[in-house]
């Protein structure tokens, strides 16, 4: 059998193994994030989330990036795909597939990363329809949080890579979830055997959730997976689309297992509330939190977060911080802004370090 | 600089690397699982918890189980130390300190396990009185949650071993917490900083919560610990003082991350009301759990857990089980039942080859 890393290396030639990604982050991972981690020999993601309306001058600015990027450039002209990937929220709906369709099929990315569906019938649905539109080229990728849902993906809608996310997770994710040290091994094993007594092609697992450096990214491999994935430690980077206070407030959280907490708090405070109720948001906490703890009417604390919204970066700063913070349990190992590139080379070339890998 | 895997063979000679024991659970880690684990190169522990009656007792069981090991019995006579470790609860206070050290005064444990204080004085406390009765020989090991607590008992207790306990765990635990994945990687960093500030030496680390095999045990390896502690695999060994009806809801259980939960209820079912505030158990969601979901009262829920208490092994069986089934989001990588010294030694040699260690 081949090894998985082999699998990576046909399928998305400009990586290195292990393939290092950044998640699809809303609002903040753009062309510059996305190209620069795939310039790095990893799979840069662009974060549509639930909206396709600027998903085309999204998509067309990647490709003016890439195309200084010699190595992508080359890639891109003989392959005639994009050679980065882009993340939908299931949950917008048939509408956000029917937008999302043609711009898919005209800029053919070399993944669709898929997350948060509503209805059973949604990742078969878009799985299907993407495969039609780009005639299989696009690689499709489903995150899941639970060995549940790992099974029910990989028997309804066979995706290509499996992105197995931990609690530990920032940003939105299962409300109720575990580790990526119990996680990966059993969602491995089920899916093992499910595909060997289905005689169904095995999907390639990343993990997702808690890993800030080349430590976390090694572990992972150890666990099961062949790639990983990083959104904390990237948000930390001069490429992030992201506001200097919310940066400061990542870079100055530690202890992130009590200092941050998954809720719909943020969310409600934001506005979103289309979200499944069985996903949450895991943020730093700040007087938003501790406000809403001591009783605050959801009113009074959603009045003072728009007054804090007006502050910009100060809305961050210190003992009155209190807008949005999104960010995983380990923020506490994300110290210093740096380039994507940069991130992405040394967690992978310290993981290969950490597993004797040469 | 000596490697941490050469402390473990000076301090405890009769352990093979990497060193892997068993959790010190209260009523079910006695003198059959202590002694496998320490036979089989590990170090076993035993549950003392917040009592001492049955201390002298349980260590004078010990004694005579190790006598009848080749290689414990001879460590064990010329050492003159008994080569195991015995677990305790802080929060029982004075009273168990008082009762339980003239009896390790005797017996000389290899270790003694420091977990969950009520006061921030007691960790000190503990290990100055243990350091003086045992002259040093016992070595003193403290679990901890949070990089602020880590911080906390090696700035003032100066443990030998540093626990690091994932919200993974099964049992007790505290009630909010990381994965391993982001928890040991800032806990060893912040560690290392403040032992090279303060001239202090390292303690040894030891990861605990989530572990079930030799993946989760290589994986905490290279996120920076050299020592693995499981429990909830253990709870599935011939030599555990378990309930059979425990055990085989540990072994149909499954997708723990969403099929256990960390609270307080069983505890309050239980009758257990001492743990301090912070802490709750993790194990298996069951009937007892949904009725409290759906708005039983506590009074209804707490007679029919009674009445279950009295059908015995019944209590856990099928839709109706509603009794305790401490265990950890790993709980589904545990499907039989082996010897306590097989588990030790599968996963020790099995994250030696993960991680190419000859």
């Amino acid at each position: 059998m081949a090894s998985p890393q082999s699998d990576w290396a046909k399928i998305y030639p400009w990586t290195k193994a292990p393939v290092i990604c950044n998640g699809p982050m809303r609002l903040i991972a753009l062309a510059p994030l996305a190209t620069a981690v795939s310039a790095a020999g990893g799979i840069g993601f662009l974060g549509a989330g639930s909206d396709a309306s600027t998903l085309s001058s999204m998509l067309s600015a990647t490709r003016d990036e890439i195309a200084k990027c010699p190595n992508l450039a080359q890639y891109m002209e003989t392959a005639n795909i994009l050679p980065v990937g882009v993340g939908f929220l299931l949950w917008a709906g048939e509408d956000l597939l029917q937008a999302a369709l043609p711009i898919l099929e005209e800029y053919q990315p070399a993944a669709v990363w898929l997350f948060a569906p509503s209805e059973p019938s949604q990742p078969k649905r878009w799985c299907d329809e993407l495969r039609r539109v780009t005639r299989g080229r696009t690689q499709l990728w489903m995150q899941i949080g639970t060995v549940a849902a790992a099974l029910a993906a990989v028997r309804d809608a066979k995706p290509d890579v499996l992105v197995i996310q931990a609690v530990d997770a920032g940003g939105h994710g299962l409300q109720y979830g575990s580790g990526l040290v119990s996680l990966v091994p059993e969602v491995h094993d089920r899916i093992s055997e499910f595909c060997a007594e289905n005689g169904q092609k095995m999907p390639l697992l990343v993990t997702a959730g808690g890993i800030m450096d080349s430590r976390g990214a090694a572990a992972s491999l150890i666990l099961g997976a062949s790639g990983v994935c990083m959104g904390t430690r990237y948000l930390c980077s001069h490429e992030a689309e992201i506001a200097k206070g919310y940066q400061n407030a990542v870079l100055a959280a530690s202890d992130g297992g009590v200092s941050t907490a998954r809720s719909k708090l943020y969310d409600s405070l934001r506005g979103t509330s289309d979200w499944p109720k069985e996903y949450g948001g895991r943020g730093v906490l700040n007087a938003s939190w501790h406000d809403a703890q001591s009783g605050m009417t959801f009113e009074e604390n959603k009045k003072l977060y728009d007054q804090a919204m007006e502050r910009g970066n100060e809305g961050w700063i210190g003992d009155k911080a209190r807008l949005t913070t999104y960010a995983g349990s380990g923020v506490g190992l994300v110290n210093e802004v740096q380039g994507a590139g940069i991130i992405t080379t040394e967690v992978r070339q310290g993981a290969k370090r950490l597993l004797k890998i040469t």
